[in-house]
C-alpha cells in the first residue's frame, strides 16, 4: 500500500540527475572564483538528496496527460527539479524557523554550520553563523528554482509566482498560529490548504499542464478540483505522522508537532470532541520541555478522543473524492490510472 | 556635490508609485482569505519605504540610452520595482545574519516581531520567532521582485538569475570571511565586485538595456566597463561610512562594520600600511565588545595609516575611469550624462 509508485520513481530519478547536473555545472562555474563559494553549493546539494519528489511527479504527469509521453521531456524535467529545489528552498528556512535538528535523517544545515564556526574557532555567535548559512543556501535554491522555470509559458508562470505566495503566506499562518496559540479548526485547514493542498498538489498538477502554453481555464479548474482533496488528505497523513510516525522513516523526531505546538486538524479535531478531563491535557500542546511521559500522554488522549479514528476516515473519504474527480480529467486513462495512484500513495504513506 | 540627481529621483517617485500599487492590490486580495496575512505585507511595505532606488535609477536609464525616453515606460518601472524589492529582500535576511537594529532608520523586522511576541506572551522564544517572521517576509519580497521580471526578454531573466546567484553567493563570502577571519584585500575585492560592482550596477545597467530584447554582447560589455568601476568606488564610498559615517544619514550605528569584523578593503589597505603598532591596534577589529574607546583608538589608527587618504584617492580614480568609459556608450549624449552624473553621487554620497 505505501510503497512508492514506479511512475514516481522514473520521475525521481530523471529529476535527481538534472539536479545533479546543475550542482556539477556550478561547481566548475565557481570553483575558480573563489572555492569557498563551492561551499554553499555543496550544502545546497546535500540537503536536496533524498526527497521523495511528489511535486515532480505530479507535475510531471499533468504534463505527460496533456501532451503525451512521447513529447519531448527536457523542460518537464526541468520544472520537476524547480519543484525539488523551492521545497529545499522551504525546508532549509523552515528548519531555521522550527530549530530543527535533522531532516532527512541528516543534520540540518544551522545546527551543522554551526558546529562549523565552533569547531573552527571562528568569530562570532555558532547559532547565528549557522542560521545565517541556512538562509542565504536557502535562498540561493530559490534562486536556481527559479531558473529553471524561466521560460515556461506565461500562465505556468503565473501559477509558479502564485504558489510561492501562498507558500510563503501559508507559512506565516503557521508560525503566528503556533505561537499565538490560536488552534482552531478553521486555522489549521486554512495553513493546510496553502502548503499542502496547493503549493504540493494541485500547483504542480497546473503548472505541469501549463508549460507548455495553450492550458484552458476548463483544465486548470479539473486539476483544482482533482488536486485539492489530494492535498488535504496528504496534509492530515502528514498531521498524523507528525504526531505518531517512527522517527528514523519519517526524518523528524515523534511527538515533535505536539512539542511545537504545530496547529493542526488532528489537534483541533480532538479538543471538539475532547471531554473537560482530556481537554486539559490536550493544553499542554506546545508547551516548552514536555517530558516524555507528557508526550505519551498526549498521544494516549489523541487515540481516546477518537480524532484519529476521525481523522482517518477523513483522509478515506478525501481519496474517494479524488478518484471521483480524476475520471473528468481529459487525459489517456493510463495517466489518469497513474495519476489515481499518487494520489493514494500520499494519502496512505508511512513517511 | 552629494544632492540626489534629480534624474534619479524622477524614476524613484515612479517606482515608489509601483510598488504602493503591489501592495495595495495584494493587501486587497489576501484580507479575505485571512487578515493575519496583511501582516507579512505590511512588514514587507514598511522596510521597502525609503531607499535611494539606485538600483532602478542605473536600470531605467541604460533602457532610455536603447530605446530613448519617450518609450512605454510601463516595463522598466517593473524592472525598477523588482531590484527594489530584491534589495529589500536581501536587507531583511542580512540583518538577521548581522543581528542590525534598525535600517533605513527603522527597527528591523527581526527586532520588532521579537517584540511582538513578548508582548503578546505568546509561546515561543522572541528571538526565534522574529527571524522567522524576517525570514518569510524577506522571502516573500524576493518572489514579488521575480513576478515584476516575468514577461522580460529570456537575455534579461539571464542577467537577472546571474545577478541573484552573485548576490547570494557574495554575501555569502562576505559572511565566511568576517567569521573566519580573513581579510585579506583580495577577499574584501572579492565581495565588493559580487555585491556591490555587479548587483548594484552592472548588472542593473545590463537589464535595463536587455530588458526589451535585442541587446548586443558589445553593449553588455560596453555597460559592464562603465558601471563596474562605480560599483567599486560605491563600495569603498561604503566601507568609509560604514566607519566614520554619520549614523543617523547613514541608518545603521558609526564603527558598526570594525565591530563585526567586515572584511573590508579599507581595512585591508590599513594593515598593508601599518606601522606594527598600528597593527596591533588594528587586530582588535571584529573583536566582541569593543568599547566606544576602541572603536576610537581604531578610527585614529585607520586614519593614520593613510588608508583613508589612499581610498579616497582610487575613487577619484574610479570614476575617472567611469567617466572615460561612459564615452564610448552608445547612448544619446543627455543619457551619457544623467548616468555620469549617477556614477559621481554614489562615489560622493553622504549616505
Amino acid at each position: 500500500m505505501t510503497d512508492i509508485p514506479a511512475d514516481l520513481t522514473e520521475v525521481a530519478d530523471k529529476v535527481d540527475l538534472r539536479l545533479a547536473q546543475l550542482f556539477e555545472a556550478e561547481r566548475a562555474q565557481w570553483v575558480d572564483v573563489d572555492p569557498r563559494l563551492v561551499e554553499a553549493i555543496d550544502e545546497l546539494a546535500r540537503m536536496t538528496a533524498g526527497g521523495k519528489r511528489l511535486r515532480a511527479g505530479f507535475c510531471y504527469w499533468a504534463w505527460a496527460g496533456v501532451h503525451g509521453r512521447e513529447a519531448d521531456e527536457r523542460r518537464i524535467i526541468d520544472a520537476g527539479a524547480a519543484f525539488e529545489l523551492l521545497q529545499v528552498f522551504a525546508l532549509i528556512h523552515d528548519d531555521v524557523m522550527d530549530d530543527a535538528d535533522t531532516r532527512r535523517n541528516r543534520p540540518t544545515i544551522h545546527v551543522e554550520q554551526a558546529k562549523r564556526l565552533s569547531a573552527n574557532k571562528w568569530r562570532g555567535e555558532p547559532r547565528r553563523y549557522g542560521e545565517g548559512v541556512a538562509i542565504l543556501v536557502g535562498d540561493l535554491g530559490h534562486v536556481y528554482a527559479d531558473r529553471f522555470i524561466g521560460g515556461a509559458d506565461p500562465m505556468a508562470r503565473t501559477v509558479w509566482d502564485q504558489l510561492r505566495i501562498e507558500l510563503n503566506l501559508g507559512q506565516y499562518l503557521d508560525m503566528q498560529a503556533a505561537a499565538s496559540g490560536e488552534v482552531s479548526r478553521e486555522t489549521a485547514q486554512r495553513v493546510a490548504m496553502f502548503k499542502s493542498a496547493l503549493y504540493t498538489i494541485v500547483r504542480p498538477l497546473q503548472l505541469g499542464a501549463a508549460l507548455e502554453g495553450g492550458v484552458t481555464e476548463e483544465l486548470l479548474a479539473q486539476l483544482d478540483a482533482f488536486g485539492r482533496p489530494i492535498g488535504q488528505a496528504f496534509q492530515l497523513r502528514d498531521d498524523l505522522l507528525g504526531v505518531f510516525g517512527d522517527a528514523d522513516r519519517v526524518g523528524k523526531p515523534v511527538g515533535g508537532d505536539l512539542r511545537d505546538g504545530k496547529p493542526t486538524e488532528l489537534v483541533a479535531v480532538a479538543i471538539e470532541r475532547a471531554t473537560d478531563a482530556q481537554r486539559q491535557v490536550l493544553t499542554t500542546i506546545g508547551q516548552p520541555h514536555l517530558s516524555d511521559q507528557d508526550v505519551s500522554d498526549l498521544l494516549m488522549t489523541l487515540l481516546e478522543t477518537g480524532a484519529v479514528g476521525e481523522i482517518e476516515r477523513r483522509i478515506d473519504s478525501l481519496v474517494e473524492d479524488a478518484i471521483h474527480e480524476s475520471s473528468r480529467l481529459p487525459f489517456a486513462p493510463e495517466v489518469r490510472k497513474t495519476l489515481v495512484a499518487f494520489a493514494t500513495y500520499v494519502a496512505a504513506r508511512n513517511h
